[in-house]
């Protein structure tokens, strides 16, 4: 029943996504510039992948990610200096609108009605402390062009603009960063397997037959950007399983470093995984008031680990 | 390996979901005060319902739907008069937000900062005009106490919810009506059959084993509000299943009116399928500017009818 994807037969078999070139053309043109400019550049992928069950998609399978971890550490990677690739799921968190997203705080109830006549609409006094240092962060960021968004849904579309996106990188060579906080699928239909239609229900039971997703971070070290600096990420729900599957990875694909994080405690509790070294970083929980986010010194530590990469040529 | 699961097995040998009771009494609330002012209630559900793989949820299975014919509609019914229980997936499109959601059309772009020394934020005037009556309206939703919102995320929680919402909605009589937009998965992995850790992946093929979610409409049309005027919805991506389908659903089910849509066409082409009747309500397609969305004209359609149901005793 199963196929082992390379990834050589899945980038061969697969039909290549519609907007593949158009985004990559923009990401080259990114590069270009920020490396004109020597300015560090890191891609930043963000949110979770789905799966679509049938080719006319009403059902798929998702994994579990508002895309918090990834577009707080853009946030703080911009605030480092840093170039920012801010590939995500279409619609999870995006770098400083979070702050203001969804139900939990959402703008709209900041924006006060005009007194009748005028023509005008603010946002409420009590607010515009809180607001203004993140609205300014983020017109700077569009002003100065530091910040590309490249959207994806499904596992396939994530993974063929990985592919490219990193090959586009390649001439940054170690000034480049891969920070890959995506919720990638392990598991994927490939599309001739699809069903045509929407499947039927007609109270019975259901038998999915997933494929293994192939294991692309040994390609992307190896050959599309082997001079970079490389961050994957590895969540796990049981606290047994965290460092033994972060150490496997570093000794598979050879890169340089692994965020484990527990799916419980991934708001205040790290560790970054290193060949020969790990270090905990940890919040007290609950956190204090103004809020310290993790991914601050998560972007801290490895902004440092990717200075002393580049210095050691 | 399948059980087929009665609406009766469901609720008494499954978990209640924790927020159930709050919820609960809140639409009681709701309904007691709308019900003294002689109100019509609405209740529109919306969004994808998901189906968790995992105890500790990393993968999940999903709907495809953004909730924009849930949330729409939503708007239609508030502007109709009724007051409306928007029991919606968590980070779904919600009305009158939805038009400056996400990526299309953030409302941070149209935020200025302000001049040196200023601690104003303004909305850019150009988009003045646009934002003014849909801000009326929300605020004025709010402020009339006529939106409540109910979030769900897991088809479990949907299905606790709905029915004690539904019963909650009874004392209205025929002054309730059911609009059941939500995306509702068929089929579902009971809490005991759950893996109760991340699912490893370790190169394998993944087979998953999903059990048909119990119908629950003949439930609600019988039972939980007998009263009350009641339609689904039916979605297809063949157009060769549509009417049969939701003609079988009214046969099966004995509620009112289904409104069947294909996937393809869903923005601009839907039929309201009755007992002796179907009626198609078709927009111009691409749709002409200012966009008249289709949802206007189905709440018109579905409002005559609720009246009509109402006069009928």
């Amino acid at each position: 029943m199963s196929r082992a994807w390379t990834a050589e037969a899945f980038y061969t078999q697969l039909e290549e996504p519609p907007a593949l070139a158009e985004h990559t053309q923009h990401v080259r043109e990114f590069v270009a510039r920020q490396g004109a400019e020597g300015r560090k550049v890191v891609l930043v992928t963000s949110g979770g992948t789905t799966v679509p069950l049938e080719k006319n998609v009403v059902r798929f399978l998702d994994n579990f990610s508002a895309g918090t971890r990834g577009a707080a550490s853009a946030e703080y990677f911009l605030e480092a200096g840093y170039a920012v690739i801010f590939m995500s799921r279409q619609f999870s968190q995006f770098p400083f609108t979070r702050w203001y997203s969804h139900t939990t705080n959402p703008l709209f109830d900041l924006l006060e009605e005009p007194a009748e006549g005028e023509e005008r609409v603010r946002v409420s006094q009590d607010h515009v402390k809180g607001l203004l240092p993140i609205l300014h962060s983020y017109h700077e960021a569009k002003r100065r062009g530091r910040l590309l968004t490249v959207p994806f849904v499904t596992v396939i579309e994530y993974l063929f603009l990985l592919k490219n996106v990193s090959e586009a990188m390649a001439p940054l060579g170690r000034h480049g960063m891969h920070y890959l906080a995506a919720a990638v699928s392990d598991f994927f239909v490939p599309t001739d397997k699809l069903s045509e239609h929407k499947i039927q229900s007609d109270n019975q039971s259901l038998t999915l037959q997933l494929e293994p997703v192939p294991k692309v971070l040994g390609a992307l070290v190896d050959s599309w950007a082997p001079d970079a600096y490389v961050v994957s990420f590895k969540l796990e729900t049981d606290d047994k399983m965290l460092i033994p599957k972060a150490e496997r990875s570093l000794r598979n694909y050879g890169h340089h470093l692994v965020i484990g994080n527990l799916l419980q405690r991934r708001k205040y509790e790290i560790v970054l995984v290193e060949p020969h070294d790990h270090t905990w970083i940890r919040l007290p929980s609950p956190p204090a008031a103004p809020p310290h986010e993790i991914e601050r010194d998560i972007v801290a530590a490895i902004a440092e680990r990717h200075q002393a990469w580049i210095a050691s040529v």
